[in-house]
């Protein structure tokens, strides 16, 4: 915890004061009506603490868009950002760079055998574009499937891929992107009772998509392992594993969209892992480096690599494996392989949250479900837990749910918030102390909500 | 200049060794075919200078992608980041942040009244994704049309919008993107004999272009106010005023891509300057902080943000606005001002490069034109002056070119190509000395070169 003095936060207050009014007059914000914003001003970051303009302490549950696996301004990842600003910032991509090298050796040795190449981007949109890409140019086919309820990035191509609200209104047609239903019991597009009711029925609406689509049109499935701001619906190891074998039987690409999942957010350094397949192409973000410097990157197996062996790659960007980015990378996966903090998300998912969710659930008349593993729950608001009826619209907000995120503010956490769902998604390296201080918060506010 | 010491030597070339068999083991590089790549090691650089796996030293005629416009390393921006590093990395851009609203309150300063708002990215391709849903949205129509001969950025839209030969192997049909024309005189599509002519008539097809297509289609022309990597086509004033003049007739948004051209490249802080005109969006990247944390970004016109005042903007990234990249932002511009170094851009190119090149052109038999502004010029290697027949073809390389490159990095340049052209690329604050020193070299390769 920050202690400032008075004249520190003085200098806060005067900076955040200026920044605020230099916001409004010039920046431009993602996602948003530009003048009924009012943002919060976030001035300093430590751990799992974030500061407002006012030098406001607050527990970070957001992990910002949870990105900062590691924590605000880990020590060592800080300190290989200073080292490698005083060697060589920028360069080519073309160009050999040792931090570049470093940093892909370290991705390709968490992965399984066979996905051992990593092409570097700025962060995952364009990772998911290049994935898209290359499994276009190795089956030859067009077509690219994804779930409804899923994000895959804000680039045109990734917008449309995407199944949430967002992509609504870019969409434009984009040509050959399809989506299907994916699993998700507690709202069942299949009339599943039973989980297992649900894994079948989704795969099979997959499967019947496939073949009605055409297989010989369908270049890649993406799917993020378990979709994250679309509400952390965590399928079943076999709904992971029949996408696989429907991917093969197909000759279809299987894109493992890994951004907000991977490098620990659910307790193994990748969510497929926990399924026991091996994707095609792996793409990640977020984690690989906390976004303490923009990156991401698509990880493809041997043999799409192959394809652009002897036959050029039609893509690229300037900043591909840019020598700051990559050496934070390094410092970040050494940092969180030394620290253990994926066995620690792992660990205090399992005995702290899962358990304390449960019992917001079960004294809450408007949480209709938990659900989650590792550091990424998702709690489902609901008007009442017969109905199921979301305590905000599927795209939109309510004056309950602002009420919610006001009161969880108010109580010294940061939330993550999306429709009518807050998800609990800090720091992995969060400590049980503070962990357990923020449920207090949501127990407090949740147990005694009543919008009826 | 840095000299090395005997053990600092050693120190590179063991980095370097491994740097390069880590890179050939696990790293994917753009644009290339993977088995067919010995790419060059950059192990340290430093002003206009950088240095090999083995420490040898080259002078930086490329500013590698032609984005260290403000040289390798710069100690103020260098300092920048070691000190935003210290504060804070990373937050959610939905948050207001002190290094953002400076940098966005610096990037607009430097442009016409009424482009006062900024809307950053990680880069030029997704500067150019955004400025075109900005323009689609704002006019309700949905064609794009750009120039044969330009780059917008490797996103699937964006490289579909790109009219050179790397478009080729992605294009599948996107929807509404329209290619035309643009002026180039030495290899003109118009049988234009004078630059009159060449403006005249280009604008000419891009008015039947226009009509034909239907205005009510269009929503925007994006246009590289000077073509980069396509090969530095300095249009007439004249064009880009015409250009300014049929978007205003038809309502179409003029997007002017300034990734390459802006940011002092030119001589001016933005190529568009020099034609008097104003776009209604302006892309960037690359030199608005040299590239030393990836950053880009769109700056719209007041009508096209009111847009979005009240309806929601739909699109957005994770690190847009992000600290440490705009904290390097606001370094670069404020050295860039404080040490003239858009000044120094225009007086080098003027007074050094233009009468040297046009001596290399009087002199050698394979140099059929010179073309610049500022820092920003192109050698047109031909078959023999008459023909103008290129001396690689369009799309692809030469034993001639290759061997030009060879002769130029032997003699301790590192050269930016681009098919059958040479660009002269270096950063802008170069020293006189430094300028000279490196187009001797060129001098001397150019005049002694024949390969009829």
């Amino acid at each position: 915890m920050t202690n400032f003095s008075e004249s520190e936060l003085d200098d806060i207050r005067a900076e955040s004061a200026r920044a605020y009014e230099l916001d409004r007059a010039h920046v431009f914000h993602s996602w948003s009506a530009q003048k009924q914003l009012t943002p919060m001003t976030i001035s300093r970051a430590q751990g799992s603490r974030v500061y407002d303009g006012e030098g406001r302490e607050y527990l970070d549950f957001s992990s910002q868009l949870v990105n900062t696996n590691i924590g605000h301004q880990h020590p060592k990842v800080v300190q290989a950002i200073k080292d490698q600003a005083d060697i060589l910032t920028t360069i080519n991509p073309a160009h050999v760079n040792a931090a570049r090298s470093e940093a892909a050796r370290l991705v390709t040795e968490r992965l399984p055998e066979g996905l051992d190449h990593v092409f570097f981007t700025n962060g995952g949109a364009e990772a998911n574009e290049h994935a898209i890409r290359m499994a276009r140019l190795y089956t030859g086919r067009h077509k690219v499937l994804s779930r409804y309820r899923s994000y895959h990035g804000g680039t045109n191509l990734t917008i449309n891929v995407t199944g949430d609200p967002r992509r609504v209104p870019n969409d434009h047609g984009d040509s050959g992107v399809v989506h299907f239903f994916g699993p998700f019991l507690y709202r069942s597009e299949f009339a599943a009772q039973t989980e297992a009711e649900e894994t079948e029925r989704a795969l099979h609406h997959l499967r019947r998509t496939i073949e009605l689509e055409g297989p010989a049109t369908i270049a890649a499935i993406v799917l993020e392992t378990i979709p994250g701001t679309a509400g952390i619906m965590v399928p079943s190891p076999e709904y992971v594993q029949g996408v696989r074998a429907l991917c093969d039987e197909f000759g279809i690409v299987y894109i493992a969209d890994e951004v907000m999942a991977g490098f620990g957010r659910t307790g193994t350094w990748f969510a497929f892992e926990q399924a026991g397949i091996v994707p095609d192409i792996v793409t990640f973000a977020k984690g690989v480096n906390s976004g303490y410097v923009p990156l991401g990157g698509v990880v493809m197996n041997n043999a799409i690599y192959d394809r652009f062996a002897d036959s050029p790659y039609p893509g690229g960007l300037t900043y591909s494996g840019h020598p700051l980015a990559t050496a934070s990378a390094v410092a970040t996966i050494n940092a969180m392989a030394e620290e253990g903090i994926v066995e620690n998300a792992a660990k205090l998912g399992e005995e702290i949250v899962k358990p304390r969710l449960e019992k917001i659930m079960a004294n809450s008349k408007h949480v209709g479900e938990v659900r989650g593993v590792g550091m990424f729950w998702a709690i489902e608001l609901v008007e009442d837990k017969d109905s199921r009826e979301p305590l905000a619209p599927y795209g939109g907000g309510s004056e309950a749910m602002t009420d919610i995120v006001g009161k969880l503010k108010a109580g010294g956490v940061l939330p993550f918030v999306n429709f009518n769902r807050l998800h609990i998604v800090p720091p992995l390296n969060i400590t049980a102390e503070d962990l357990n201080a923020g449920l207090d918060v949501y127990e407090e506010v949740l147990t005694n909500a009543d919008y009826s």
